[in-house]
């Protein structure tokens, strides 16, 4: 998976998005002093400001761009360029209303950003003149570092006329026939077989989850071509120096009510296949928005990171990191330090808040910046310039910090939606499925790459561990079971190679193929009701295991299905593999996941620290070995130190093993190997 | 209501429905080979494959079925064959889109089932001509024992501007002029009267409950209407001893998610009235889900059956029973027999499973057949195999059982939406009155008939039950007091005898007419607030009851309603009246109910047994008295014997009148009295 | 805020809305002789009964108007003619489909009240038409004292292409360039700033608050002006001496299902503003639903009173007032009663009951009037007849109560609406900051006026609360200093003084401007989390104060927000203000007002009673003092006698100071000082 023909960071990037037009009034010269105070060296401008740039049809102004990139120079910073297209002026609808996105839901009106459909001639017609015309007024300014394409680009769920013909197509070409269709998808059911192209009806009315699963990961993959399509066309400005990135996002959880200033950065993003849209980038970048306060973990700015590092296998760029936020989030005193080591630890090489300052009007008025709305300094501003100065002092030795992971969590966009056809539990989505795998590695400080499944190399790694890897192709199956003979160690949970590609559930024994290494089969299933397993109650679903030759490691407590398994673990060949065929607390997950990694021979990943102490390692540039120590807790504490000399190189302090590391409430301790 | 002309099966039923057009591959000999196995004779198909049927316009392709006609007679197995029409081909929709059914919300989307308008000309030309193709290619199959028209239809909230043509029609012939329709529904009321038909206004916007449910009642009058039309089509081939069916089903509760996997069979269907649509078949059919482990009470499938069997006064069949269905009711060992036993128990003449084996694509892929998606032998599979070879044993020594039930209890459509336009309380729908007063017949033993207000003979019973009979025409009021003053026992809850057909609150007396019976009268109706009644919070709502010489079985315990009643009881020349103005606990109207029957002279209907101890019973074709006692229990426990000397039909072992009874979890037995 | 070419009530109204349209048989004669029976005096008629009053277009038929009028002749009672207008005739909807009002959600279809587009030229037509017949007919007429025009007026969302003009227009008038439009309302986030008119999108996707909030407060004034229209029209035909009102109501907060039964009347109503609006009215009307029963508080109907009261500096009328309606309200003995006490303590002249009777159909057939639908005598009709008999001996002695209040209560449409596109919390309105304040100062029996803001003359008052008074204009923010340096005292909660009246937060310190009388400012603001404050719980929103001189009522008992003010005082100049920086138990927010009013100098407000015993005073027409003691509460008490000599005038009693006053459960007693 490692890009080498990748751009790599030389210097740390700290700094901003900045967007002078929503200003009430004319700032830049203030605004960049007080970033440089900060020890801030990039601002990221431009994107989604179409409507300022280009005020008509045909008309340009990059006075707002050239303020920037003037007062930039003059502070020695870098400038992130974005390209504008991901929320249209009202004067491209005006000239053509098709331009606004028919979904399901009909189509939409004019006024919030990604609302335009991205096939539509026109919308590419007028999005490529603009890309052109600011690459080539900005491409060649000295403080320009690089280019953002569009930002957190999805398909928004387009399926206009033009989009569904294309579809027809990209079908036809796939099954030829209308009888391999029909059976790929099994639409005889409920009268939906076609025995005509003509006659395929409108997608909006589909209620074939295989049929429809197969049109959305085709519409991931016209968002996907729509990024490559503008990585083309920056491609001819750019200079060598400079990057291509693009903002990726998450599955974004709501927490409460339907307002913008409400949910988080949570799991697998079902819109866009991050693996696929990696091709158009130089660099990865992402946004990562989190619990604060109270409810800080780290576990979704590890799990992002550790996502988004493993798009290229390399580092990447924070291009939208959390400043005040919502009220949640409005951080503790140390937590926004707290944020960024988190970030760097995880593989990133450089992060930028979003945004500078709160916005005095419009929709995320609430989303607030580095800056409150009075512009003045203030409590998080000041922890900024701590983190900005401690940066300049340790220079890049934070940069380029490089992993080798040896366990790999594989994640699925084509599972995510199958079961939103097939729900495990109203309650219990995919995502959750593999936050509470990946959380629970996280916890117990075994990191690993979070791999989508297309992209998966499994002999890369010694093991792997599958959430509810619902889709699978026979070919992917054959691959796991070939892992496993070799020697790896295999971790799956319930729901794990159910279906093919297609979402048909394999007709033959489950899990399919994998039963053979797992040792166990089942051909029922359950609401687990009052069942208990290892005194824990099961919660959601419950898989009744019969064995073939696993060892049960928990069955279940309960009047009926007792005698079925819960929990195995088989030898197979020369590697080993466990099953969790219920849902329960991560305590016992985490039990499994201890054995499994003895198993692998990485019993090294097992510091003798845990959450919330999370220590996260890597290599740097000059080939030291670097420990993250962040501690996750409004507590004081202490740890023993696990390694035999290091230097907290936050304040110079030195530890040998056994040394007693402290660690404040929110700290952030940097280790480096000697 | 007996319909001397209907059809009696002569040979008990066991079997399933099949889909070879869903197999991902042929299974027909392996699957009919599986049925035999587990002693069935009967499996029903061709229902919702149209698609299959006619691929295109005019093309016909029958091979799957004759497929199964071949294997069944080769095995000796009888076939139902379902007309398709619930489900129409892609190819249908674009001949005209307006086949599909336009509803208050719009109009539907090609994709799922039930989805068209059953008023629509092209749909009923190309409906009846592939029902035409169907029943002269399988009308003279010998195999082929009856036919199932369409299934589970319904009106599907047709509001095309022929339907709404039609209904302003059928008003015009019923009211003449439009004075009459104002004053009939008081349309006065925020400016709706007409004074010109002309001016009658789209239905979809109407706010007048009382039209609105005239409305709903001319739709129901249009879905009975089509099965009759099928059932003409029907006729013209089918043999003498051929039968039709139709699978009628009950109103669906949701439990939680808005997914396919989701409610069971709750009460009564507002979308078509069964007994006008009975009149279409020859042996009535239905489909009863149902909630099964440690939630499997039986009183769904005792509710649907009763009212089922009360359609046409005869006995039924049961076309789809639940096989392993979602993941909750993944059967206990043991439940799969006592499912089947509690439908012969009601006067089923046969039971089929939906279906046979799980399906590997579309909607339903999780709601799971007898066989898992393995397509192996399996526990529910092995349960079936010991229900098919008793009742091989047994032969139809349980075929036809009858009942001469003296207690009716009383449903209406017209008063279920009434309370959706003027509910009871947010969380008391009219179901919910009819399963509270049903369910409390049901767990003390006593059998009821569940018939519908339009074809209530007051007559035939001895006591009557009117959960919330909230509409009631002047002539079924009278017909009840009269019913009263020849001795019978009323029992009503309070929002009985409330309004006219109309929904126009009669301007007198509440309830209305009756309340000379009741001897009581309310002009004020409450929230119960913290009010008690005989030690039990009251729910929901309670009436004020002003007592005219009625006895006050109970009053409310509350500061200032302690002066009215809440329970009545009154004597009316030769009859007995109870009136239940308020909702409490279970235990509360059992009281009453022991009262009230002990009135109607019924006091043999009471075994000294109740639920979680079942017992319903009949006499069979051999004029032996049987009892079927159902035990809902995970616990084992014995009864004693309450008849005086009685034969276990399915362990051969006597007892007699004391002696203990053992019941197993989940167990069944059934007694024939010697 | 004086209006003293107001109308001025000479007799209490004591009445009823009546429909004989909505009786299901003549009762004209027997219905009003029941009203006289009762003591009333009046009948509200005609208002939505435009199909019964013009049948078909150009044909009138005011029979039944002329019936009540005539047998009100007889009875010597008043009568109020509704225009018809806010319920159309279908033949008018055919006319012209149009007419139907356009909303973000789509057309309405025709059915319901309230649904039609003001501003639709062919409704101003035919509106203007039938409000021109039913004047020539009824204004000439001895008995009709007064009219009303239309009923609950608001704009209902309309959106059609005319008034989006409109809008373009207003926008264009007030901001000249496209720039300054694009500036006031930051239109350049996520592009949506315009350079050409012609470019103006439909409103209808608008995600810019304040351009959404500008088109808000375009619809309120387009609604006033429908009112001021009719007004026009009214006064070309009525006498001297009858009236012109409006039933204004109140923003309705719904208490469950989405059914009609069910909510009540609670803040300030979004749709229009009252304040614009009653320059259309000669006397100010309203309706108010309130709890009743256990929760009966007179919270609502106090809340109603004060702001109808303020709109003119007048008396009002109730022109709805509660009678049974829902089951929750069915009154308790005596409560109906109190109820109308309550009213007159506010302020009103007259109360008419919605209404008569119950309907027999149609959509509130259970918003039950004074009788229920046996149309006999009831309990609250015989309440009624005591309240009647009490009016008719009291006479006029309760009319014209006139209030002094030194206190006002300040309310803004806007910042109701602003805080709905940034909820403070999602469970935390607007409206419930406005109550928990406007609740705070009731139970403490500190009367206020509660004013809207755009009528606000601060210096008429000594104190002034401003409840998330959120959008301010600059010049509204002066005066509010200016009234702080004279000596006014001012409280203010969080949220105040955030944003100007477009909605762009001001870029400077926070609260805006008055920060300087407050001696605080914040620049954070967050959940409060497990935060308390005087040992109470903080709940949904806490702003982290500094404090510039101020003195710290109450801080956070937090670990990281202790250093930070919750609740300041400050002393500006002559002045005194009061800062609540956080939503808490209301009986911290009465401490705070305790001190406010005494800076106020207001002591003498603070009888020594409080919730739940109300008192609320005025001078009556003879100059002589009323003060209404009302008991909220089931539980019998008795009060100190707090006024040196009083008469009660229900019963004759006298009382020195220090008597013991008893009252009985839900009591209302007058005292009229000697």
């Amino acid at each position: 998976m490692k890009d080498n023909t990748g751009y790599q960071r030389k210097t740390l990037l700290f700094g901003t998005a900045y967007y002078p037009e929503y200003m009430p009034y004319d700032r830049v010269e203030t605004d960049l002093s007080m970033m440089c105070e900060a020890g801030m060296n990039v601002v990221r401008i431009a994107e989604s400001t179409w409507s300022t740039l280009e005020p008509s049809d045909g008309i340009y102004d990059f006075s707002y761009i050239d303020r920037v990139l003037k007062a930039a120079e003059k502070k020695g910073m870098e400038v992130i360029i974005g390209t504008p297209t991901y929320a249209i002026p009202s004067w491209l609808e005006k000239k053509d209303k098709n331009i606004m996105v028919k979904t399901k839901a009909g189509q939409a009106v004019y006024g919030r950003r990604q609302a335009m459909d991205i096939m539509n001639p026109s919308y590419r017609f007028y999005g490529e003149r603009v890309i052109r015309r600011l690459l080539e007024h900005t491409a060649g300014h000295p403080c320009v570092t690089g280019f953002q394409i569009d930002n957190e680009t999805k398909h928004y769920g387009t399926s206009s006329e033009l989009v569904q013909k294309l579809f027809v197509e990209h079908l036809q070409q796939k099954f030829v026939t209308t009888d391999r269709l029909n059976e790929t998808f099994g639409l005889a059911y409920w009268s939906n077989s076609i025995h005509d192209w003509n006659d395929f009806p409108d997608m909006n009315g589909c209620i074939n989850a295989g049929l429809s699963c197969e049109f959305e990961r085709f519409k991931r993959s016209l968002a996907a071509g729509f990024l490559l399509w503008q990585s083309e066309i920056v491609k001819e400005y750019k200079r060598e120096d400079q990057f291509i990135t693009h903002n990726f996002d998450f599955q974004w959880k709501k927490f409460g009510a339907d307002i913008a200033q409400d949910g988080y950065s949570y799991g697998v993003q079902p819109d866009i296949n991050h693996y696929e849209a990696a091709a158009a980038v130089t660099i990865a970048g992402t946004d990562i928005y989190h619990h604060t306060q109270d409810q800080l973990t780290g576990a979704e700015i590890a799990f992002g990171g550790d996502s988004i590092r493993s798009l290229k296998g390399r580092n990447y760029l924070v291009l939208e990191c959390q400043a005040q936020a919502f009220k949640y989030w409005t951080p503790y005193p140390g937590q926004l330090k707290l944020h960024a080591y988190s970030h760097l630890a995880s593989g990133a090489d450089g992060i930028m808040y979003w945004n500078w300052h709160s916005i005095h009007n419009g929709y995320e008025t609430y989303w607030k910046g580095l800056l409150s709305h009075d512009l003045a300094v203030n409590p998080p501003y000041e922890e900024a310039c701590e983190i900005g100065n401690q940066w300049k002092k340790m220079g890049n030795s934070l940069l380029n910090l490089k992993k080798d992971n040896q366990i790999a969590l594989v994640v699925d966009n084509q599972s995510l939606q199958a079961l939103e056809w097939f729900p495990i539990d109203r309650d219990l989505s995919y995502n959750d499925v593999v936050r509470w795998m990946y959380d629970s590695l996280y916890e117990l400080n075994m990191e690993c790459d979070v791999v989508d499944v297309n992209g998966l190399d499994p002999f890369k790694y010694q093991m792997i561990v599958t959430p509810a890897l619902y889709s699978i192709t026979e070919d992917k199956c054959k691959q796991l079971k070939e892992f496993v003979s070799n020697g790896g160690v295999l971790v799956s949970t319930f729901k794990s190679f159910v279906s093919n590609e297609y979402l048909s559930v394999y007709p033959d024994t489950q899990p399919h193929l994998l039963h053979e290494c797992f040792k166990i089969h089942y051909n029922q299933f359950t609401e687990p009701g009052t069942a208990k397993i290892k005194g824990r109650p099961v919660r959601y679903f419950a898989e009744l295991l019969y064995t073939d030759g696993a060892r049960v490691l928990a069955s279940y407590d309960h009047k009926y299905w007792g005698k079925y398994g819960g929990i195995t673990q088989a030898d197979y060949e020369k590697g080993s593999t466990y099953y969790i065929g219920c849902y329960t607390d991560k305590d016992i997950v985490k039990e499994i996941l201890k054995m499994a990694v003895k198993d692998a021979g990485l019993s090294d990943f097992i510091p003798d620290v845990c959450f919330p102490v999370i220590i996260r390692s890597g290599v740097n540039r000059d080939h030291k070995k670097i420990h993250y120590v962040l501690h996750y807790s409004d507590e004081e504490t202490t740890i023993s130190c696990p390694y035999e000399r290091v230097n907290n190189k936050l304040d110079g302090k030195s530890y040998k093993k056994g040394d007693r590391i402290p660690l404040k409430d929110w700290d952030a301790v940097i280790l480096e190997e000697e």
